[in-house]
């Protein structure tokens, strides 16, 4: 298992009418937290990118147990449970400054030519970089 | 049931560098999807929370097929299938103009009490207004 | 001059914790608006970015009257009034419902080629279309 | 004078399909610019407005000289210039990790009463907090 931890502080602009970080915006808050884990593993989805590799989301599923409120300092979990095929799948958990679970969500993206846009098999430098991580199951 | 249609063209902020409509964004595409229901019933989610009833989302999940782009006018369809209890639950799907689906997505949300912030059960006022449309299950 | 009106209902995770359209927000609203006046010219942004024409944001300048809140239907005039020549500069104003300016803004853009991504000259397709519009200054 | 910095990499869903952050989301950072800005006198802006005292933003003018990309590494220097009375003036300067400046801006605020949501003068504790940095001025 591979799995990492940030800290983001609640935006003014990303808290709702009910002072409530907007249900939408937690998308970018895991967003950035599988960019944190992919830049530990020592790539950048960035370069990945521009290497003509896209990762777009295909399913994304959230509980939203207890609200985040604006300048809140919250942590995001992380974590790459399975080892990844077609289809790469990000767990999270949000928490709040006193440990409290206040969602948890999970992701499946897939890998994407750039060119073709279809989808296609993990690339081997990737799964060489997670190899590590899943020594059991590999 | 009750459901609707509308109409919203992707904007240029609203898409990312993949040029897709952002995966976080959807969630406000389908909160102007209910919105718009609601209004169909003869009320405004506005007046809804200025008399104290809020409707945080508590759980959405979605699938996304097809990315919708920039400058695409897709269509939203917003159903409420189930009769509410404490949790109103809607099914969401986009389409684009040609009549594919895109993306198909729920979310479940909960009447709270603006003071206490606590769960409370379907006011009374919604639940006639919506009772026509549920005839056979009421 | 060439100019037109859009209309735009106010969402809710658009606004926020004072229940205020975000002052972030406004540059969406009027990149919508300057969108459709592309659009009433008969080409559309879309297609000259696709062409390698992009239209970058140099100069953003804007003053907040009166607050647009969630669910307001709100118009925004976008209006180009000087001849384009290196920078296109577009006006708007946000109205509400009663005809009240809310806020007026102007936005300076570039057209730039998407390949080098310098600066280049108004495109003589675009001088083409808007020539109509300016015939007493052209 | 009274500034300061913060860091802020670029997320994904924040950018456009120029692969440049886009120009609407430069005021969610200076946001996160003032409101650390507002940390270091050793209050927030939550309390203030919990407070009954709120800080909507009047006039925002921004130049935007270089773009941010996504997974930049940006910084913010949010100043407070001039010794407030009625309005609130902040300077922004976005450099990037080479410490070129990539944007300048000025945001004009009020403080407004939560209850009427008229203008009011700057509170007396506000001024205590920031005198120490204006000592010539005052």
């Amino acid at each position: 298992m591979l799995s990492n931890k940030i800290r983001i502080r609640v935006r003014y602009g990303e808290v709702d009418r009910m002072g409530y970080l907007h249900h939408g915006n937690y998308a970018l808050y895991f967003e950035e937290g599988r960019t944190e884990l992919i830049r530990k593993l020592g790539l950048t989805y960035r370069e990945m990118e521009d290497q003509g590799i896209l990762l777009p989301v295909r399913e994304f599923h959230i509980h939203y147990y207890k609200p985040a409120l604006y300048d809140d300092e919250i942590t995001i979990r992380t974590s790459l449970i399975k080892y990844p095929s077609v289809r790469l799948e990000f767990d999270y958990q949000m928490l709040n400054s006193q440990g409290e679970v206040l969602s948890e969500a999970k992701t499946t993206l897939v890998f994407v030519d750039a060119e073709t846009r279809k989808p296609m098999r993990v690339p081997e430098f990737f799964e060489k970089l997670i190899h590590p991580f899943f020594t059991d199951q590999a």
